[in-house]
């Protein structure tokens, strides 16, 4: 049995994600960790002595997914619903005879494909970490190098008062922080699910908590007071861990997109060979916000479809388990596209001083006149200030506009105007703010 | 190269599509979709003389996707954003030397991948139809057949008055023609796609219009007044359709579903060998009908989606665009497995009008309450009747209780509370709306 | 009873929404349109002969919203789960003792309250149309004044090639009279809801549909083949049509967004007083494009919800019916902000050529490069034209690079060169696209 | 000035919402929220000595929302696009002349009104909890009342095993206190916002940071390490949590739902008066179930509005800031609604383990065909059980069938059969599973 395809080795699926998360969403990965869930219910059973040990053994042993084909799977999964059901048979024809009994003994096939679903979130989470690591790593660097940076701050689109590119990147920073740590946290309570045919174990007889307790520890997952079939506030914590892995890479994208813009030319992506144009010789785009843009905008659609299919009755939802399923594997493909390319993006961003600068230069210092009115505001009162200050924005050449203005100068000389126009010195807080973002990087890697 | 594999073949995709839909999503269907575009512009461009016949006819013969590896055009559009760029290299290199100039002329990325996923959604939108076709025949079958099946309506979860199945399938017809207009409404319109760089057709010269208008020809496509790179009603267009798909056979199939529930077991799926459960053996799950409400759970996320990527900013989004085409071929694929099992479900419907008469008789002709209290409107007053009638309903026995209530008997005879607690004689216009449903379903079908 | 209070009233509710819409929103309102049903009704059975004529005279004399407290219903509502139950019943004790036998006659609550929405949605509809016409007129008026105002067309954030204003506003124009067609379209649709308690009209005898065809007739509705209790289709197809009212101008409000940037400045907002800022005296800020983007955003999780909640099992929903309500009226709210402020903000919108025309010119004419490549292409063939025009895109100053490129100049003279860089000669089909548009306004506006 | 009117005051906003948490989501609460983030601002800074105490004291005074309209405030806010500025304004010329000067000192209007939503958020939470708490309680005394209260389990809605309404009651306990515990986690992180024009508190000069934190003290609110004007983190915790709720409380009506339709009848709300039709008088819906699975519904298309609107550019986002408002003030109203329905619903309801017994006992003991096979397998082996089983089910009459099936006979007599047919022997660990959840009920109420 070959290993199963990648959506990283399709068309257009390499563009959504990232080859070393969607290596554990292939339909070889999800068997495997079908088989891994049965293979330690079998461990866990005979720790319990309610299934002989050399039968759990031989099962253990068939329970590798190149000995079975998911394209033959799926086909008879038509019959049941689920992949389970012809998985089960096929490995109790695997097994010796004396072993047969006891395949996938008290299960029922939500706990296996849970198990699996659970299973492999953990594994594509390891990368995912990686990628936020990398990509929090970068945006410190960016941050400590840029402390003193200045560019302009753009509020509802508009160029507004001046702050440093080292607060725009810790901005980031504590974004991809707060990402990564949802992540830990939903990773944390992923919960081993058994509970046998309707959630009571009852096949197990008595063994069922010491049995399912057992069967948490081989796999490596949290244990669940009870079962959870049809109780998916797991599977909402990890849909919203994602969710705000996709916004929050998506957020830093925008940003990077937009300080692009031809003519803004704050930033470039690195990267030779990237961002050529079918049709315009001289373009370079910047293609990784704008995949990553991208996979953000797929993001709510699918925490919807989750929270959507949270409602599920009785023992064994009729549907809304089933929803489940793809969407999953969906978002953490999307993560492991958005959280590999934010971190290539950052690691290789080029960085303008210059034209952050200029840009700032641009409206003639009308981005500091709040700095200009805050300086009149404790002789003339705050709202005579703004006034004044209001009146000379509307003139042309704000800088002569205020040297020129004779209400303005009785209050402040050449020198003391063109220090209100330094950007220098009106950063505020932005330093202090750039070392809280690094304590909390520093703090939050071991 | 061989076939891309269809997702009807993976381990979960089989149970979310159907066959004859995924084949027309596959990477190599795709891939061949973005050559028909290539070789419909170089035809067109031929047409109205901007291009040498020979050069399109070189163009043409390469236009074949088995000639080219998904696989490494996908990894190849890493560095670009999107597979056209690596497409257009390997067909402009693969051509012969006189015709390389003309690869892609005029065009921009956007118009061949636009135009691909309009082509594939209209080849994937024929087996849909079938699919909708074979259920609106079946639900006909049983609107028709099961005119004088009397079974009870439930509102809000509880037996409310009596109905017919027929009518019950009348409204699942209806609505599946409905859906059926809803896609043949968006597939007269789906627009071929050129605009070129910038949606101007500038490296068209003055031939543009033309050329558009014959590669729409080409392709068997609407075509749009202007370019829509950025406008993309018909994106929407097609979404709404598909959704619309979802929720109609989600509808059926949880109308079904519940039909099925051991406690009312009104109607069973059909088909040998199908709904077995992994832990109960006496089990038979309506595993048609939880599918397709599984498939229904997923779509307003997709929806949503591509309605929140719609807002494409100026000449080419940097971002909303790249997210659609996933969710695009997701509703297909999806709207392929809810059409095809919603057909087998209705064709194989086992209906059981025993249980339906028994469940409707179950509470002693409590369902029947509006009808005797209608009888006893016209000389009571409306008010009086129905209070009349909720007094006798709070009474063990129904039937008793009105023939023993003096307030009733006093101007109802026996026979005539007979008649009014006989479901047949409370129908309404059931017949007729059943007729209404047969008349459109004919109408509809040419 | 006071007229009940509009959400255009409140403190957030006036800056996504518009007064003219809500006014039709309003507890009042919706109020009127169910007294209209009951009314209709009323009528519909008198006509039939099913109800004396007088009593229905009587009925529809009280079936006046100013006579009932929506505040006291609502609060009534709670024990029945609508709030038609207490309207019935505070309407029957309302007339005459002869009339009240025949008050609410063969109907449910749903055929009330369904008919009530689709009529203020219709009614709602009446303003919104007013609004998309004021702002598909300012498109295109600005599309036919600026067919020769060159502007550089931007792809994923970075500059291009040039195109027009004109065009630019023509896209604007052809996707606001798609909105508007959709929206006429599902209007047209909006059908009546008549079914009695479980959709047979059992209690109008034989005369349910004679009684519901008049029912519509009275209400100016279309009427539906059977009652569409639990069949959605129509919701759905309201849903699209907002959503795709929503996308439409939440596109268009993108678009003057970026180009109201500080860094291109190529549009502002009009309108005195607007924009300003709590913070600093110099901003001004494009309000109506940030408000109309806002609700861009909102529209599609709403249309999810519809979607959603249209799995409506049985002959009346337990749950998904009650979740259309306030979503179906939050999209008509939405719409009515985002048409209105589209409407002013296209109406007021400041277009600056002369910033337009710097900024295609910031960069040295690359933006031409395509054209100066199509140039040399019929001589070097487009592959080596294009590398030779990205050579020279690689130097500073590129008409200079062109100029002193041997290679480019032994195929190009300097006239040939400038007349390349005129970005007037590269507009392509710009102009005719406009013409299109222009059409297809004056086609659409009887 | 009166207090503006709250949702659950409307025609159709009582039914999604509760009265306790819509009157801390109305306009008057919202100012009230916007003032007392103003009061502490000035309090903070006189704290700090960057303001006179008295023009403190003076600003504090004026902060009562009594004083202030918020429908005048709401239209001027047109003209800005947000309520503060005119807040402000008028704030500003009601305070004496002395303190004017100092108002909204350093702030700007998204510092207002992202904590006025934050504190909105966190009072509204209170009374979502003491909901919460009730709907607990009362789950916690149905698990342990009926821990012995047999029932048949429902996978893929059919009728699977027995299991008790002990463990059905547990399992919505669980869920109930994970939804709480998700709810405290997140009003525990509520950060104040506090960041100035552009993020750097610039106006405050070295105070920013100090300020800041007596800002947040002042509120009772969490500090943030830096501004969150564009890092949305904390409005999707807060998205996710009352999703969750929705979700969770969802889940508990579907089930309760389902167990209260006619034809099974296990359980039914209790409350007089509660669930009548406007056409049929003997009906009893299941209101509270049918009102919190609306809200359910709602909720996911709301959540995909918060985190879809997390994308915010640079400093400030231009819409998807303003798409936030409204949408979480939304989610609390329907949290509120769906918590304390779930509340009435489990305090009041009535469970009927009679019809629990005899829906349990309606297919002769073919629920218990595993606990059969689960006696056969020792000697026969699973897989030859299980088949013995599968043919005597498909035989009517499943215990005789097993009495008088020799192969089965041979193996098990008839007590053994009788014992294995008795649901009580086949509950697993129901029992241990129902001390788990209370015990997790014990542990997370101090």
């Amino acid at each position: 049995m070959k290993q199963s395809s990648s959506r990283s080795d399709t068309l257009l699926g390499g563009l959504s994600g990232a080859p070393d998360v969607d290596t554990e969403l292939t339909d070889t990965s999800l068997l495997q960790a079908m088989l891994d869930a049965e293979a330690a219910l079998a461990r866990a059973a005979a720790d319990c002595g309610v299934l002989p040990a050399p039968a759990a053994q031989a099962i253990v042993a068939h329970c590798r997914a190149d000995r079975y084909d998911p394209t033959s799977l799926g086909r008879a999964a038509d019959a049941t619903g689920n992949p389970v059901v012809p998985l089960v048979r096929e490995l109790t024809a695997a097994v010796p005879e004396h072993a047969r009994p006891w395949v996938h003994l008290g299960a029922t096939s939500q706990d296996i494909l849970d198990t699996a679903l659970v299973l492999v979130t953990r594994r594509a989470t390891e990368p995912l970490l990686r990628h936020l690591d990398a990509a929090a790593d970068a945006a410190a660097r960016l941050a400590d190098t840029h402390r003193a940076t200045v560019l302009v701050a753009r509020t509802l689109g508009q160029q507004a008062a001046p702050t440093t590119f080292g607060l725009k990147a810790a901005g980031w920073l504590v974004e991809l922080l707060e990402v990564r740590a949802g992540l830990l946290r939903a990773r944390a309570t992923l919960p081993a699910q058994l509970g046998g045919a309707v959630g009571t174990l009852a096949a197990l007889g008595s063994a069922g908590p010491a049995v399912s307790e057992r069967y948490a520890e081989h796999l490596g997952l949290a244990a669940s007071p009870l079962p959870w079939h049809t109780r998916r506030q797991p599977i909402l914590d990890q849909a919203a861990a994602i969710g705000g892995l996709l916004a929050g890479t998506g957020k830093v994208a925008v940003d990077v997109g937009l300080l692009a813009r031809t003519e803004v030319g704050e930033v470039a992506e690195g990267g030779p060979g990237r961002g050529g144009s079918s049709a315009m010789p001289h373009k370079r785009n910047p293609v990784d916000s704008v995949l990553v843009t991208a996979a953000a905008r797929r993001g709510p659609g699918l925490v919807a479809t989750l929270f959507t299919a949270a409602l599920q009755e009785h023992e064994r939802a009729a549907g809304d388990w089933h929803a489940e399923w793809e969407p999953l594997l969906d978002l953490l493909h999307l993560a492991g596209g958005a959280a590999a390319r934010c971190a290539r993006m950052l690691d290789g961003l080029q960085v303008r001083p210059e034209r952050m600068r200029a840009n700032l230069d641009a409206t003639g210092g009308l981005v500091l006149a709040e700095a200009v009115a805050a300086r009149l505001a404790p002789t003339l009162g705050r709202g005579a200030a703004r006034d004044l200050v209001a009146r000379a924005a509307t003139r042309p050449g704000f800088r002569d506009a205020l040297l020129t203005d004779p209400d303005i100068r009785a209050h402040l000389s050449r020198p003391e105007i063109d220090e209100a126009l330094d950007p220098y010195g009106w950063l505020g807080s932005a330093d202090r703010f750039v070392d809280r973002a690094l304590a909390a990087h520093r703090g939050t890697l071991p």
